[in-house]
């Protein structure tokens, strides 16, 4: 039997939150290198919070899926054909493949990682762009200093995660938000935050008071609405904040407005938005580093892991609603 | 008849609007100034909105004004005894004396101006820490290049109508937002700007619509709430906000909130909220500048002068109202 190409399309746009009805399983030919492409079949395949973004026609930092098109999202995946001079069968590659089980693309989009040191899904997440993210946002854009606060919400998300174990690393002292008691004990006993307060528990106010005795210096904000509003009334004079999400408006109709924003004004206060691929300079550096890390256990990680094609719409909705610990992926095969 | 210092003195804290009766006129004996010091008449008391904050016991940017105290602000008049190497009887100087006909003051604290090209008003507004605000948000912060878009509200304030001018002579498009034809008349006609908004129109929305074809690339953001809101919409990738004031809540008693925070993320902007004596290396460079503009005629100002120490308060509730066209003073005489 031919094997055929696995693909998720999207097939309708969300008007609130993801339903699975807006995604379609479809089986296509198998697609055929050209001259300068590789043909790769994809074992793992990252979900992202960004990705609700591209089912929406809204203007955004990036082109949107159109209906009828593939999801979009990074892959890890082996060579199985190649007509590019720097790919060979069998190389471990990752790259933009989008959700299915195979995909041909130009090897100039494709980057070849030794799985002798870590595991090849590792480059989705901590060695990926979410590795990438959490780098970037708090070595370039939170600039925190040996003894600052640094507080990351979605703490226990695959960019949080590591943006508190980073700040550890400087000398800080990391805080972060996340919901549940699972996620808060593996913050705190395992990764090493200083501070973890559950947002969950419904004293969200009292706790941030007790937990930022000297303010916040640095803020990696992943979550906007309430959270972000209650933490911009601790920010210090001078303090920055990397924007890097707004994971709690992304399954609302309407955004939470916000009120705090003389907090801005008053501390001072740098805020920028970004996106970690528009520091492209910035990359091989934060690799380096994190891959070091990584190897020497200083660095930890998890990963939510789904299997099969076929439920990355289920792990999908469920990381928008917060049920993974670390990075969600789901394994092809 | 011995003469006597007149003060207004905060005597209760605004729990909404500025009113009268927080504000009490009294007469105190002469001051007189100890070594190192210099006695000083007051000719003109600049109002500026970031009194407000001074009145409240708020945390914020400065210390506030205690009950009791002398309001603070910035002042200039002539030296009337000097007890400072550097200032003679007769100087005319600028200082922080705040709102009374005389003051004692460290020499310092005062700066002597030179009167000849420019009058000695115009040292507390387009050469004062307004004229600094202007070109200190402009420059450092929004740094537009030729042909950008700049927008400023409160543009027909002492700041706004700075900024509009001096993104014009850097070859900007400046666009004004200010309340009333009369004020919308003056940055078209006479500063020069390409398009200037009536927000008192009541239609904003469209008219920044048709104004912004090509979006915001840098926004000197004065007013806050809802205008601040609707000019997110338009920001463009990699736009500056330099984060100056938030006039509209402050007779508030509750911020308005804003609702399109996303667009920072979305197009990774960079927002940082500033205050102009916190860049004092750059005030010389920035006061040389803004010298030879005004000299040579090429940037123009206009003030709003109320007349008499007992006419402050109500002059400063106008300023908080939008009453005022250009800068507002007071002349102590």
């Amino acid at each position: 039997m031919t094997p055929r190409n696995q693909q998720i399309l999207l097939v309708a746009r969300p008007n609130g939150p993801v339903e699975a009805s807006q995604f379609s399983l479809v089986e296509t030919p198998m697609p055929v290198p050209g001259p300068g492409q590789v043909l790769v079949q994809n074992t793992w395949l990252s979900l992202d919070p960004y990705m609700k973004g591209r089912m929406s026609a809204a203007k955004s930092y990036a082109r949107y899926v159109e209906l009828g098109e593939v999801m979009v999202g990074a892959t890890a995946g082996v060579v199985l054909a190649s007509q590019h001079p720097d790919f060979a069968v069998g190389d471990e590659v990752v790259g933009m493949l989008g959700w299915q089980t195979h995909g041909v693309a130009d090897g100039a989009t494709l980057r070849k990682v030794d799985t002798a040191r870590v595991p090849l899904p590792a480059y989705l997440g901590v060695l990926g762009t979410t590795g990438l993210t959490a780098w970037i946002g708090l070595n370039d854009l939170c600039m925190p200093q040996a003894g600052e606060t640094v507080v990351v919400d979605a703490a226990a998300g695959a960019v949080g995660s590591v943006v508190g174990q980073l700040a550890k690393l400087k000398g800080c002292r990391a805080v972060g938000i996340a919901g549940g008691a699972d996620k808060c004990a593996w913050l705190r006993d395992e990764l090493g935050f200083d501070a973890v307060i559950d947002y969950k528990a419904g004293r969200l106010a009292e706790d941030l008071k007790a937990a930022l005795p000297a303010g916040i210096d640095a803020l990696f904000e992943n979550v906007g609405g309430a959270t972000f509003d209650l933490l911009l009334t601790h920010m210090n004079a001078f303090s920055r904040i990397a924007l890097c999400g707004l994971i709690s408006d992304y399954e609302r109709s309407a955004p939470t407005p916000l009120s705090n924003i003389r907090s801005l004004l008053i501390n001072r206060i740098r805020l920028q938005g970004f996106i970690a691929s528009e520091f492209p300079e910035r990359a091989p550096i934060a690799r380096a580093e994190l891959i070091e890390h990584v190897a020497a256990g200083r660095l930890k990680y998890r990963e939510t892991i789904a299997h099969g094609l076929e439920n990355a719409p289920q792990a999908f909705m469920g990381l928008l609603r917060g049920e993974n610990i670390g990075k969600q992926l789901v394994q092809l095969r």
